[in-house]
C-alpha cells in the first residue's frame, strides 16, 4: 500500500468549499435533513448553498432545485441525505455538477452487514470511475468553524455561536465528534475544522490529516479513532504534521480488548490490534491520551511544547517539579503521575538556597507547598526559576481555592510568567474554577479540569517522540531456504543466522546414523514441517549426555512421531547443543494487518500469558529503539542489576532484536510471521534456541 | 485498640452546634479569620455566634467579647483561629465555657515536624484531662449546610447559596474538601455536613463517620483520605453505616506508592499501606473510587442500590446491559468497563424476540444501539424490561446529542421509567449536557459526566460487599515452641501444622549421626535461628538421593555455615522430603500497622517482585474469601483449567489460606509476621516447603 493524498482543489472542496449542494434538504425544521441549511445560515456561511429537493420549489424559504442537473453553476461539494439505496445513482449527477467531494450522511452501507458492504463497494467503484472522492457513507459531515460552512447534521452546531480556533478534529464516530465539540466549546476551546469520516469507504483519516497539515487555520489535530484503516496514508500525513510543527493527539478505543488479545499464545495474537496501533502512534509521534477530555485539554500544552518534546530524547523517568497552594490537590495529580511512571522531583539544595536568597523559603520536598506562604510575585518568581531549572523536565502548578475566588494569587502569576519554550508547564485547578480555566486557556496555558486528565496529558506529552522504522540493510534470502510456506526449525535458524542472530549450534541428522559434531549435552527433536508442536508428539528429548543416550532418544522420538502423525514428512533429527541462560525471552515478528511489520520482545513461558509483559514496535527498529524495548519489558529487570542478580548482555540482546526486526525488509519472500521462543539471554551473549518462520 | 465513639451531645456539638464561639475572629473581611462569622450570617445560621477578639468590642458590626471567660452563656463548640503557640492555653477557658468540641484551624502542630508534634501531644493531653474533644489542629473546619452553621474558613462557603442535601463528607485534606464541595455544588449536588479532620489528633475520621451514621440528614458518606489513623473506630462506624443503609464512598491517595511498596521482597513490604487499606475497605464494604469526581457522582447510585449490592454475592464478572443512542459514546464507557473487569453483555435471543413482540427490533450485540430507531416510549419500555431481566446485573444507558438538545428522547424516559431497587442503572451523557445531568440528579438517577467516572462508579458499586474478618476457632500455641522472637524454620513448621496446614515431612537431625526416617530424595539445610538467608551461607542442598549423598551434603553445609557465620548457634541439620508441585505460591501474614492482621496470597519467586500479583485481606478469612483470593491471583489460573494444564487442588489451597490467616487469633504470643514461601500446590494437596514466623 502506498499513501493516498487529496489534491489541493479536492482538499479545499472538502474543508473549505465555496459552493455546496444539499441533496435531500428538508423544509421541516424538526428533521435532521434541514440542519445543514439552517446551520450554515445561522453561522453566516459566505459561500453559495443549493438545496436539492425533488418535491419542493423552496426549502426553509430559499429557492430549491429539483435535481443536481438543474443547478445554475458548478458546486465543489455535495452533501447527500437521501436513503442509502438512492446514493449510488446520485454520483454521476454529482460529477456532472462539478463536485470534487461527495459527503454521504446516508447509512445502510458497510456498517449494515454484507449487503451493505456490497453496496458500498459498488459506490466506491462508481466514484473512482467518475473521478470524484467520497466522505462516508455514514458520515455526520464536515464543518469549517471559521467560514460557517457546516455540511453536517450534528446537533452540536445548533449552538448560537461557534468558537473559531486552531484545533481541528477528525473522528471515526460522528456522534462523538459532536460530543467532543460540545464539551470543548463549553470550555471555550475554538476549532478550525471538524470531519466525520464515517465508514471511510474512500477518503480516510490519513488523507484528512494530510490536508490539515497544509491548512493554515489548523495548529493541532485531534483524532477520535476506533481502528486504523490506511496506515501508510496516515503515516505520511503524520510526518507532514511533524514537519509543520502540528501536534496530533489521539483517543483510540480498544484498550481493554488488548487484555483479551494478549492472553493468547502466539506472537500474532499477543500483538493485539490495539498494541499494534499503539506502536504505530509511538513510531509516528502521535500523543495518545487515555481519558476522553484529555483529547482537547492537551491541545494548548501540545501546541506550545511539542517541538521541544519531539526533539529531545525523553529522560528515562521524566521528572516533574510540583508547586502548589493545596497539598491535597497536588497529591491527587502526583499520585496519578506515579501511575504513569512520571516522578515528582524535589528541588536540589542549591535551588532551595537560591530561592532563599531571593526571599522565598521552600522545603526540599517533591511537592513545593506554598499555601499562604508566598505573595503572587514570589509565586511568579519561583515559577520562572523552575521553568529554567535543569533538574526537572516539566513543571506542574496546582492551585487551590484561590483559583476560584482569588485569581490574583496563582492564576495571574501564571498568565504573566515569562515562559521558555522548552519546559512544559501544566496547571491543575483543584476547585470548580471555570473562569480561571478560561483565562488560562486564553493565555495559551495547558490547564486541566481533573487530576486524571492533567497526569494523562503530561504523560502523553513527555513520552512523545517520533521514532519511525529504522533504515537498515536488507537481508539476502539464503539460497537453500524455501521461499514459501512454513519453514522447518532448521531452515528458520538459517534465516535467523543470516540476519546476524546467534543460534544454538545444531544439525539435522539421519536418525539411523546419528553422525554429528555438536558437543554434548544435547537436545534432540524431530525435524518435520508437518509437526508444529513437537512436544505434543512427545518428539523432544533434552539433557542427552552421550552417544548411547542419543541412540535411545532418537528411537523414541521417531517412534512417537510415527504414532502421533503417521503421514508426517520427517526430514531427520534436529540435534542441538544445550545452552545455559539467565532468562528466557520471546522475540516475535508479525506483519500486522493494520500497521504492517511489527516486532515484539516479551517475557516467555506460560506465565507471561497471564501477565502480559512485552514491548511492541513497528519494524525494523534500530539498536537504540531495541534498548528502549528491553527496558519496557519488566522481566528484563532480572538481568539489569536487580537485587545483585548477574547481569545479562543487553547490548547483544538489543542487536538481536534489531536484527530480527529486519525481517520487515528482506530482499526475498515476504514473511508473514516469525518467532524465536525461547531466546536465551546470558552474561555475554544471547542465543536463539527454537524458532519458526512462516512466509506469506 | 478499641473503637472510640462520640457521645450524642458531643456529636451534636460537632455537627449541629447551637452556640458557637470564634476565637481570633477578625473584622477585616479580607482575612480568613473573618470568614466563619461572615459565612454564618450569609447562610442564615440560626444559632448564637460569639466572636472573641481581645482587641475589639465589635467584629463585623456585631458585639465581640475579649475572652471566652467573658461570654454570657455556655457554648457547644469553639472554633480557634489564633497562632498555634497560643492554642494549648485556650483549652481550659474552652472547657469552662462549656464547649464539648474545640475545632482548631491553627497550624504548627504534627504537620510541622517534631516540635509541632510535641506541642500537639501536649494539646491532646490537656484536652483529655479537661474532658473536651478536639477537631484538628490544622482543620479547615466543619459545616452544616442545612443550618448554615459554617465553622470553617474554606472559601467554598463564599457561595451565595449552599445546596442542602443528603451527602456528607469527611476529609483529611481541608483544601480538597472545599474543592470537592465546589465541584459537587456546580453540579447541583446537595450536602448535609462537611468535616475537615486536620491532623486527627483527637477526633478521628471514624468517630465522625460514626456520628454521621446517626445523623438523620445524612444518607451517603464521602471520604477523602490520605491514610488511616484509627482503623478499629472506622471499622465500627462502617458497620453502623451498613446497618443504617448508608453507603460510604472513599477516594484515597497512594495508589502509585503501592507500586513501589510491592517491588519489595518481604511480605511486609509487599503488603504496602495502600494495599492494606484497600483490604480494609473491601472487608468493611467501602466503595473505593479511583477518579476524583466519581466520589460525589457515585452518591445517587450508591444511595439507591447499595443495599442490593451489599446483600447479593457479586457475580464473578458482573454483566452490564448497555443501551445507547451513540455507538461511539457507549464504546468509550464499555472500553473502560473492560479495564475494570466488567462485561458488556448481549441480550439473549428470547429477550430480543420478546422485544420484537413489543414492537422494538434490537440486535443481539453487547451494545444495543437505538440511534434513530426508537421512540421515547419504546426507549422507556426497553429500559424497564432490561431493569427486570435476569441476564444482567446492571444497566448502562448512554445518550448522545439528544441529551443536550432533545431531552425528551432519552433523558425523560429515564426520569419516568419504573425502576426496581435491585438493578443499578447508570447513565452517561456523551455531550456537554449540564441541564440533563441536573434533571437526572434531581430524579435520583446516577448520571456521569465522563465515561471514566461512569465505569469507575459501576465497578466500585458492583464489587461492593462487606466481608469482615471471619469467625474461626483460635489456635492453641504448641507447648514446645518458643513464645517470643524469631522461630526456626522447624518451629515455625510446628505452628503451621497445628493450624492444619500440610508441611513437608522433615526432621532436625544431628549432622554427625544423620539418623532419620524421611524418604529420599531429600533437601537438607542448616537449622539455626541466627541464619535467616540460608542460601547466602551456601547451607542448602537439594536432590539428595541416598545416605552417601546426605553425608557429603551435611559436611559441606556445616562447614559452609561455620565459615559464613562462626558464631551462629546450630540446632542441627533440617532434612526434608523433596516434594513435587504444579505451581509455587507465597502465603504471608502481617500485623499491619494501620489495619491490623492481614493475610496475603501471591505468586512466588523473584519474577513476582517485578510483576506484583497478589491478593490481600484482613485476617482471618474464611474458606469462601480464601477462594476469592485465589481467583484474584492471576498466577493461579495455571492450576484452574488454563490451556489444558493439570488442575491444582484449589480447595486444599483455600483451606490452607484460611488456616494460615488464623495466626490473627492465636491464643498465645502475638505474631508480628509469618511467611510460607514456597507453598507448593499439587493436584491433590498443598504442602508448605519453607517458612518463617516472627513473634512480636
Amino acid at each position: 500500500m502506498t499513501a493516498a493524498v487529496l489534491d489541493a482543489a479536492t482538499a479545499r472542496a472538502l474543508l473549505a468549499p465555496d459552493r455546496v449542494a444539499l441533496v435531500g434538504a428538508s423544509s421541516d425544521v424538526r428533521k435532521n435533513t434541514a440542519r445543514p441549511m439552517r446551520f450554515m445560515r445561522k453561522h453566516r456561511y459566505g459561500g453559495r448553498i443549493y438545496p436539492i429537493n425533488a418535491g419542493r420549489d423552496q426549502v426553509l424559504g430559499e429557492r430549491a432545485y429539483p435535481s443536481l442537473q438543474a443547478l445554475p453553476e458548478p458546486v465543489d461539494h455535495v452533501f447527500v441525505m437521501v436513503p442509502g439505496s438512492q446514493v449510488t445513482d446520485l454520483l454521476e449527477p454529482c460529477a456532472r455538477a462539478g463536485a470534487r467531494v461527495v459527503t454521504i450522511y446516508s447509512d445502510g452501507f458497510a456498517e449494515a452487514g454484507p449487503e451493505g458492504l456490497a453496496r458500498q463497494d459498488e459506490l466506491v467503484a462508481r466514484a473512482r470511475a467518475l473521478g470524484i472522492r467520497l466522505l462516508g457513507p455514514n458520515s455526520i459531515g464536515t464543518a469549517n468553524l471559521h467560514s460557517g460552512g457546516v455540511l453536517s447534521v450534528n446537533a452540536v452546531f445548533e449552538a448560537e455561536d461557534l468558537i473559531a480556533g486552531d484545533i481541528s478534529m477528525v473522528s471515526q464516530s460522528g456522534s462523538m465528534m459532536g460530543s467532543l465539540l460540545s464539551r470543548a466549546a463549553a470550555r471555550g476551546f475554538g476549532f478550525a475544522k471538524s470531519v466525520s469520516v464515517g465508514n471511510e469507504s474512500d477518503i480516510t483519516v490519513g488523507e484528512v490529516v494530510d490536508a490539515l497539515a497544509d491548512d493554515p487555520q489548523t495548529r493541532v489535530v485531534l483524532l477520535f479513532l476506533e481502528t486504523l484503516r490506511d496506515a501508510p496514508t496516515l503515516a505520511r500525513a503524520l510526518a507532514r504534521c511533524r514537519a509543520a510543527g502540528k501536534p496530533v493527539i489521539a483517543y483510540k478505543l480498544g484498550r481493554s480488548e488488548q487484555g483479551d488479545a494478549l492472553a493468547q499464545s502466539h506472537t500474532g495474537a499477543m500483538a493485539g490490534n490495539d498494541a499494534a496501533v499503539d506502536a504505530f502512534f509511538r513510531a509516528h509521534g502521535v500523543l495518545r491520551v487515555h481519558l476522553l477530555e484529555t483529547l482537547f485539554e492537551l491541545a494548548p500544552l501540545a501546541s506550545r511544547y511539542l517541538e521541544h518534546c519531539q526533539g529531545a530524547r525523553p529522560a528515562r523517568a521524566p521528572r516533574v517539579a510540583v508547586i502548589t497552594t493545596t497539598g491535597g490537590g497536588a497529591a491527587t495529580v502526583v499520585d496519578n503521575l506515579g501511575l504513569h511512571g512520571l516522578a515528582a522531583v524535589a528541588p536540589p539544595a542549591e535551588f532551595v538556597a537560591r530561592m532563599a536568597e531571593r526571599g522565598l523559603h521552600i522545603r526540599q520536598t517533591p511537592v513545593i507547598d506554598l499555601t499562604l506562604a508566598a505573595t503572587s510575585s514570589q509565586y511568579r518568581d519561583l515559577l520562572e526559576q523552575l521553568l529554567r531549572a535543569e533538574w526537572c523536565d516539566a513543571v506542574l502548578s496546582v492551585a487551590g481555592s484561590s483559583a476560584q475566588f482569588h485569581p490574583q494569587l496563582v492564576v495571574e502569576p501564571l498568565q504573566q510568567a515569562d515562559m521558555p519554550a522548552d519546559k512544559p508547564l501544566a496547571v491543575f485547578l483543584a476547585p470548580q474554577a471555570d473562569a480561571s480555566l478560561a483565562k488560562l486557556r486564553q493565555a495559551g496555558i495547558g490547564a486541566f479540569r481533573t487530576p486524571e486528565t492533567c497526569a494523562d496529558a503530561l504523560a502523553a506529552l513527555l513520552s512523545a517522540r517520533a521514532s519511525p522504522p529504522a533504515d537498515a540493510p536488507a537481508l539476502r534470502w539464503p539460497a537453500s531456504v524455501p521461499r514459501r510456506g512454513m519453514l522447518t526449525e532448521h531452515e528458520a535458524s538459517q534465516v535467523f543466522r543470516e540476519l546476524g542472530i546467534p543460534v544454538a549450534q545444531s544439525a539435522v541428522i539421519d536418525p539411523e546414523v546419528l553422525a554429528h559434531d555438536i558437543p554434548y549435552p544435547l537436545a534432540a527433536k524431530i525435524s518435520s514441517r508437518d509437526i508444529l508442536h513437537k512436544t505434543d508428539a512427545d518428539a523432544v528429548r533434552i539433557g542427552i549426555a552421550d552417544a548411547a543416550g542419543l541412540r535411545r532418544a532418537a528411537d523414541e522420538i521417531v517412534a512417537n512421531t510415527r504414532r502421533h502423525a503417521p503421514d508426517a514428512r520427517i526430514d531427520g533429527l534436529l540435534v542441538q547443543h544445550m545452552e545455559g541462560r539467565l532468562i528466557e525471552l520471546i522475540l516475535g515478528y508479525r506483519h500486522d494487518p493494520l500497521v504492517g511489520p511489527t516486532v515484539l520482545l516479551g517475557a516467555g513461558g506460560v506465565a507471561a500469558e497471564l501477565n502480559p509483559d512485552f514491548a511492541l514496535r513497528l519494524a525494523p527498529v534500530g539498536v537504540e529503539q531495541a534498548m528502549e524495548m528491553i527496558e519496557q519489558v519488566r522481566h528484563t529487570r532480572l538481568i539489569r542489576g536487580f537485587r545483585g542478580l548477574p547481569r545479562g548482555d543487553c547490548e547483544a540482546l538489543a542487536r538481536a532484536v534489531a536484527a530480527f526486526s529486519r525481517l520487515a525488509i528482506i530482499d526475498g519472500p515476504a514473511v508473514a510471521e516469525a518467532e524465536i521462543n525461547p531466546l536465551f539471554v546470558r552474561a555475554d551473549s544471547v542465543v536463539a534456541i527454537d524458532g519458526l518462520l512462516r512466509l506469506a
